[in-house]
C-alpha cells in the first residue's frame, strides 16, 4: 500500500527545522521543499548565526532546492515554510517559478500579502497548516527574549 | 588634498562587476557596498552560473558587506547598482537598513518602484546615475541573446 503523504506531514518537517532554529536561539522559522512527495531541501533561519539578513529559512531552502535538482527553476516543487514569506522571499518564490507555497503562521506586519508582493503567476499558495504549532514556537522565543 | 569620491565613481566600479557578468554570459547587472568611501563588497549576478535565483548582485553584496563588518544591519552603507532592485533585493536591502541605495537603469517590470515594494524607512534612495552606460550593457547583452 503506498502512502500519500499530506501537508501536515510535509509541514511537521519543516517545524522539525524550525526547532533546530529555536535551538540556536534563532527566530524559530524552517522549511523544507518537496518535490513528488520527497523532501529534496531543508532549510532553518540562521541570520544571527550567519549575521546576514538573507539567511532566511525560505532562501536557504530554494538555493538548496536548485542545487539538488541542477536548475534555478523549481517547477513541481511545493515549499512548506512555517511562517508566512516575507517580501524578499516572495521576490526569491517568484523568479523560482514554483507550483505550489504552503505556510503555517501569518506575519501580518512583514508578511508578503500585507505587503502585497506577489508570487509567481503560476504558484498557487495555501496558509494554516499546522498554524498552532508554528505560533507557540514562536511565542516560546519571544517569552524566552523577554525574561 | 583629499579626493571626494562621487556616486558615479562608485557606480562605475558597479559598472565593473555588470562587465564581469557580461563576460559570464549573465544579465550584466554589478553592485558594490560602500562605508565612508571605501568599497567593501563586490557582486556581480550569477544566476546563470549558480543556477540559482537568488544569487543577484546585490544579494551578494549584502552578504558580503554584513561579513566584512561582521554584523547584519549595514547602518551607514550605500549600496551602488546598476538595475533597479527587483523585489526579492528590495525586501533584503529593507531587513539592511542600510543608508541609501543608488540604481543606474530603471526595471518598469520587475524594479521595486512598479512593484511598490518597499525599502527601510531609513533608507533614501537615488536613480539614473550613469543610467546610459548601464542600459548600453543590458542592451549589448540581449543583442547578443537575439543573434
Amino acid at each position: 500500500m503506498e502512502m500519500v503523504l499530506d501537508d501536515a506531514y510535509f509541514m511537521k518537517q519543516a517545524l522539525v527545522e524550525a526547532e533546530k532554529a529555536l535551538e540556536k536561539g534563532e527566530v524559530p522559522v524552517g522549511a523544507v521543499v518537496v518535490i513528488q512527495q520527497k523532501i529534496i531541501a531543508r532549510g532553518h533561519n540562521l541570520t544571527e548565526q550567519l549575521q546576514d539578513v538573507t539567511a532566511h529559512a525560505e532562501m536557504q531552502a530554494i538555493t538548496s532546492a536548485a542545487h539538488f535538482l541542477n536548475g534555478k527553476y523549481l517547477k513541481g516543487c511545493t515549499l512548506y515554510v512555517t511562517l508566512e514569506p516575507c517580501v524578499m522571499c516572495a521576490g526569491a518564490l517568484f523568479w523560482s517559478q514554483l507550483d505550489r507555497v504552503v505556510f503555517a503562521a501569518s506575519d501580518p506586519k512583514r508578511g508578503f500579502l500585507t505587503q502585497k508582493a506577489q508570487l509567481h503567476p503560476k504558484t498557487r499558495f495555501t496558509q494554516g497548516v499546522m498554524l498552532h504549532q508554528s505560533e507557540q514556537l514562536l511565542q516560546q522565543f519571544f517569552a524566552d527574549k523577554r525574561s
